[in-house]
């Protein structure tokens, strides 16, 4: 995504380096920027939350205010340094990791004008992501990447999924309005599809729950549904992760058989000892 | 489903064109007429929804109707359209988007004498699936009918395991009855039907729930059964998905092997490339 | 389960085709035997589950009564003549439908002396096992069995992560019982285990629920966990599902390979023409 | 993890047998010995459960008392015999039973300081693990480790879903803090976050739900998410399952190929029968 610059005049080298501390964490000064960073993330994810609290607003107003200054402050200028040292600045900005790099300062002065919004900053919370660096530890990064895959891979089968459950909740709310008619919690169509959903994700909050008799009966219609269409979601994902594990194997280098099991010892085609 | 005319004399050529408009979605008139009929069930179940909130329905009573007979309207025309331009009529009006089409309007004509049925308009949403066919993505179609697919290929296995499930929450219920004896919620055997099916799917309402130590316990055993063989529908529907898969998979040319994976660059037994 | 006689004198001819009658149904009184004993089955688990409902018991309990005494007497004939036409009589009473057919009148003669006895009568519903045969229909009996199997098989796998399932929930609820110190619902162990169970199998009822912050946070952390080990029940289940459908593959006539995959057309060691 | 002594002189003759006794289950006293020790520790977690209930407790606590200090007198005296009979006690003591093995009588000798550690007692559960050796079930105890390296193996990519998990959790919490606006329940973002996890875990109890149409609309939203993406944790255990069964798979003892289904009679590489 950031490229290294390919050729810097002399006079540049200082965004050359400092390029490398913070977009890289190859080098001593990157991984303490990176730690540092960590650290600012969570102290700063941390205060909105205790902000929130009424409890511990009121005795900490103040401090909360100046440490939230501070740090915005901070990720305001490491912003402007992004810009400022990358080469590609366009392609940087309209980026996955620039876009929340933005979006981590944005609510703040956003909240001078409009106090709610300042809740946003718990948007940092993504900048997270980026910081897995520090821990080098690449496996985290395939891993993470392998199940973001699957979900990609899979996602259109998934939204089919939603749309034939949204499809279907709809209707079922429907028939239970009708059924449980203006009874306390089924007052209206979109309330009585908000317990359908309840209901048949099995997540059954219980404050909406029918009271009639046939209410109760199409519950449990709908909650076995819902019990058994789990599978969907499941079966779909299930099968791309499995497939996508077979593409991360290896590859015959006599035959070109890509059909090795982990377990594999000899290509079962060829009989060529495989790594 | 819905056949074109083989042979069409001049003067029904009208016909043939309306046909194609109404029906396909590969001419510019077809994928406006499309487009029209889904803002049209999009609105449609807006206001049926709309309807029954009192608030909303309160202020914007006429308006509701008035849209909904001129939708009703469009929509029996269309009816109407559907079964003049195409040859095999009956086919039509038995397929399922041909009773689809006439549950759409039905209600409507139905509320005339029994108000409580107008709400069935929601049925409408049904069409949606019909007008799939302007995105023209073929790719949703697929995914779609490949869920629709392993569901009805498993669908047996899982009529028996839900009926197994049904006999096992009755006669838990039933025990459950005895135990916590006619305690808030347990009043009588379907009651406590209800309770046990609300547990075993995990869904857990908590309008009804046990209030003696042993009524407890077995509900505990309950909840860890329902955790448990939630992997049923789970593992058949999985099965399923894997096996129609590899159905879908690619044939080798040469040796007619099918067994071929979908990262194999070459056929497994023969050598044959695969594309 | 139930053999034939190998040999039967000629005046017992009518021990034999009772036999077939009773234990068969691939005669046409056989069917109607079974037939009425399905509705028997459905009209006493019926019945059973009304009574306990106090409306229906208040206006109907002379007719229920007079029912029940019919139902029980004709079932308590047909398990006499089961015993007395089929040869071996000690297996029969033995066997899981012989239990089964004897647990299915008992309550009855139970209930004369501890009435609350009277609605294990459910268990009735249990024979409903045995009267799939009527419909005949041998898929259907190929899938129950192969659920059953893909359960039995896995079950001790189940059993060991069922168990792990129960020491953490007592670790959990006891520390949660340490944290939420005496509060509404958790003011023993036992009932703090109830809560932990009710939590981690993801049912969540509500009726406890912790109300301090610490205890929250636990709450959240033991969802999470039940959310992830679901897999584990689904995961075995799955693989044994898979395994299952494999050994019920075919076998290759001329090598004997058998791993065959569903949509194999030749066998992919010797090329031979699979069917 | 415990090796037995390579030589031991004739005078500790006694710590051998007793090494033997204590610590395997092959011979009869052994056999005894690890049934005694389940015995006690079922009594013992019997009684901090039963201590915990304010009716038993009131009745018995005496009884409660001595008995817990007996059986920590033993378990005690059985933890000292266990250093003294094993060579390698600093091995045995951080071992994984080592360390369960004194949190079993740790919160007793600190209860007398701190009196709430006491339920830590209830750890004492988790010396049922070691127990499991009396069963001799070889089986059982391979089915346990299956689960656990299953686990393991996929931990690390349950743990990154698990930090997605709780990212998209605090963020929506936050956001539904700003729409709930300081309704009962979402007072705060952590309260927020609380409901959050309880609603994409599908645990659902109820205690915090949305009262607003566009909380509720959120809700519908993180529900449907929830109950799709159980499928990832369930996707990455099913896939190391499967892995896993392969790998404790046969060999070709001919040419080595570690790819033999659990039915197949020859190796599909070189025709060897295989075993």
């Amino acid at each position: 995504m950031e490229k290294e610059h390919d050729f810097i005049p002399e006079r540049q080298k200082w965004k050359r380096q400092l390029f490398r501390i913070i977009f890289k964490a190859d080098t001593k000064l990157g991984k303490i920027f990176d730690m540092l960073l960590l650290g600012l993330i969570l102290i700063s994810t941390f205060i909105v939350m205790m902000e929130s609290v009424e409890v511990f607003d009121a005795k900490l107003h103040r401090t909360f205010v100046v440490l939230e200054i501070i740090i915005t402050l901070i990720f305001t200028v490491e912003y402007v340094l992004r810009i400022l040292t990358i080469r590609n600045k366009k392609a940087y900005i309209l980026s996955f990791f620039g876009v929340i790099d933005f979006l981590a300062i944005l609510p703040f002065y956003l909240s001078l004008f409009i106090p709610i919004t300042k809740y946003f900053l718990i948007l940092r919370m993504l900048r997270m992501l980026r910081v897995f660096r520090i821990f080098n530890l690449l496996d985290f990064m395939n891993d993470g990447s392998f199940i973001v895959t699957a979900l990609k891979n899979s996602s259109r089968k998934i939204y089919i999924f939603l749309l034939f459950l949204m499809i279907f909740s709809v209707i079922v709310g429907s028939m239970m309005f009708m059924v449980e008619g203006h009874r306390e919690g089924f007052e209206s169509i979109p309330q009585s599809i908000y317990w359908a959903v309840v209901t048949v994700t099995t997540v059954g909050y219980g404050d909406v729950s029918p009271s009639t008799p046939l209410g109760k009966f199409l519950s449990v219609l709908l909650m076995l549904a819902g019990y058994s269409i789990i599978a969907v979601p499941t079966g779909i994902v299930t099968a791309e992760m499995r497939a996508k594990r077979q593409e991360l194997g290896k590859v015959c280098n006599r035959c070109g058989n890509a059909d090795i099991d982990d377990d594999a010892r000899y290509c079962k085609i060829c009989g060529e000892k495989v790594v």
